[in-house]
């Protein structure tokens, strides 16, 4: 890591080192409000995704509002966050192997831990590993409700597994995951609502066929930042994930919202320097694929309809620049990521500004943790 | 970061938690070597670029094997290796800001030091902060041979920047930049073969310029992995710069190389893990965006033809399985990232393998070192 932070907090934003990551307070601390207002009496708890801010101090401040706890997509980074008091982590993927499954039970016996199966085979191992550390865990049957990555089918597959946590000692059978994790991005309204109630169908089938056997299901959890909504209303849905809301990108800013669908402002970015000014067609700046990532496209500058980032490599940006000399050496920009999840997982640190003053350094503590 | 490691030393491969970074020692230390037999006796001198690993510990046996110094990409990145007790480091980079310009005559108080202008300016800046500091730093100035990226064009401007550096005190004109990143992914030899003969000559036009006006081009610096040996042979270059080939990645897999190229082994992988096995049709590995970089690129699975890495989400690879039933929860795979080092970038170590034992865990110091 840098031997040197980007800024400090008290430092005016005209000092801060580029690249750096910015969140921009006023604009998360109406994000963060306005999630919870949606929400409110609708009879739904949220649940944010960690995986996108990695960040304790958000997560706390999330928890604060009103969240039941969180999401983390690792043990590794459950583990930061129990370390630094959240004491109630759902990890949304299957844990295999006897590694991964003795520092899960580690967390379990220190904070309320849930995890997901969609096999058989991984509701042994966990229960075997629980009983040798003397801990009960929260078990979620992952349901496929359309995005066709992990999970059981809708229906009979998904009891099995649901009867065979119920019978397993050290085990408490939660609920069902199902997340429609490609719904996020279609960039229609009624794309996303087509989707999210086939989601919905699949997961009340599922629901009433399991409850018909005999076993309550207490939760069902899913929805994202692109579909909340949908998943709020669908009156199956009693847990909600979204976690993007929070910073917003590129990406999400190509959703195209419906009348009522809520807005949330982009509060993320990552600023940057021109370096270097070749010619009048481009300006070249500090931030390449190392700074911003462009799995989901090319980041968009903020509030400049006349630059467009067009080309990115380890730690060079090309900006065109149409219009000539707008931009000279040292000129500064912000940039809107295209995807914030990788994208913050780049900086050790992330720069919390609030007008033209850094307010905080926060540090991204979850970055990296990737087992 | 995760508060634990994937693997210690003396570990036994088959126990390294997942997704983790693999360095395969062999491969790696006949890269070392190949590279180095490949430039002797041609009369040019190797500075590696440390963007590709980031980690001391290979920095030092690139010299410790002849290397002259290593090249970085920014101020922060080079000071994780002047501590480490790298010497010489040559910032590939123009660099602009009062910041970072007393970061930078830091280091030069501590080492020798480059830099690269393409601009008036950046001369006069860097003179101002070295005179401050009571420093001496070697200048290059960049030309642009043909990636279109920073650079002044070959000929009379870089003349313009070569008196100037020559004639300013505490800064010594050292030579030019002229390094072709666009050639070194270009798939057919005789397409790399075009674009180096230009930017040669472009070099060899704007070297005879600026001598023939009585200033001395002691370095002409440049070349990587993809293009090499055409620099070496080229009578115009003095210093590569090649930094990938140590690795190699599955974008470098793809250059079709002439009968006389040097090639390189695959040095490093992500070890992964399959989590989940929804379907005869795929199977799902722990390891996604934020552990294998996808911007040139799907990672391509390691000696496992028969497997195709399809899609990557934050933490989930889906892996097409047309042949069924060949993968089982649990199964590891390696996987050759699409591009080495923004995939390095997201690790916190690297974990060296020989054999089936874990003979050494190298921090990746200079890890998100990005101001």
């Amino acid at each position: 890591m840098s031997p040197w932070k980007a800024a400090n907090v008290g430092d005016h934003v005209n000092t801060i080192d580029t690249p750096a990551l910015l969140l921009d307070m006023d604009a998360f601390e109406h994000n963060l409000n306005r999630m919870m207002s949606a929400l409110d009496r609708h009879g739904v708890r949220l649940r944010p995704h960690a995986k996108s801010h990695k960040c304790p101090q958000i997560a706390l401040r999330q928890i604060a509002l009103g969240a039941v706890g969180i999401c983390c997509q690792k043990v590794s980074e459950a583990a930061v966050f129990v370390e630094a008091g959240v004491n109630n982590v759902l990890i949304t993927n299957e844990i295999v192997g006897q590694t991964k499954l003795k520092h899960l039970m580690d967390l379990a016996a220190k904070a309320q831990i849930g995890v997901l199966v969609d096999h058989a085979s991984q509701i042994d191992a966990l229960a075997k590993a629980a009983h040798l550390r003397g801990v009960t865990l929260d078990v979620y049957v992952e349901v496929n409700v359309g995005a066709n990555r992990c999970g059981v089918s809708p229906g009979l597959a998904a009891y099995e597994l649901a009867e065979q946590i119920s019978s397993t000692e050290n085990l408490r059978f939660a609920g069902l995951h199902c997340y429609q994790g490609t719904a996020q991005h279609m960039r229609l309204p009624t794309q996303r609502a087509q989707a999210i109630a086939a989601a919905a169908q699949a997961a009340l089938d599922t629901r009433t066929l399991i409850e018909a056997r005999g076993i309550p299901v207490q939760t069902i959890t899913g929805a994202g930042t692109g579909t909340f909504m949908l998943e709020r209303d669908s009156g199956i849905y009693t847990e909600l994930q979204a976690g993007s809301y929070i910073f917003m990108d590129s990406d999400y800013g190509r959703n195209e919202l419906s009348e009522n669908e809520v807005s949330f402002q982009n509060s993320l970015f990552v600023l940057t320097t021109v370096m270097s000014r070749p010619s009048e067609e481009q300006a070249i700046v500090d931030a390449g694929l190392k700074a911003s990532s462009v799995d989901s496209g090319m980041p968009i500058v903020w509030q400049r309809d006349d630059l467009q980032y067009v080309k990115a490599s380890d730690e060079h940006g090309v900006i065109a620049t149409p219009d000539g000399d707008s931009l000279s050496l040292e000129s500064r920009l912000m940039l809107i990521p295209g995807h914030c999840d990788p994208t913050v997982n780049l900086y050790d640190d992330i720069i919390c500004v609030r007008g033209e003053v850094v307010e905080a350094v926060w540090p991204i503590s979850a970055r990296g943790a990737l087992l």
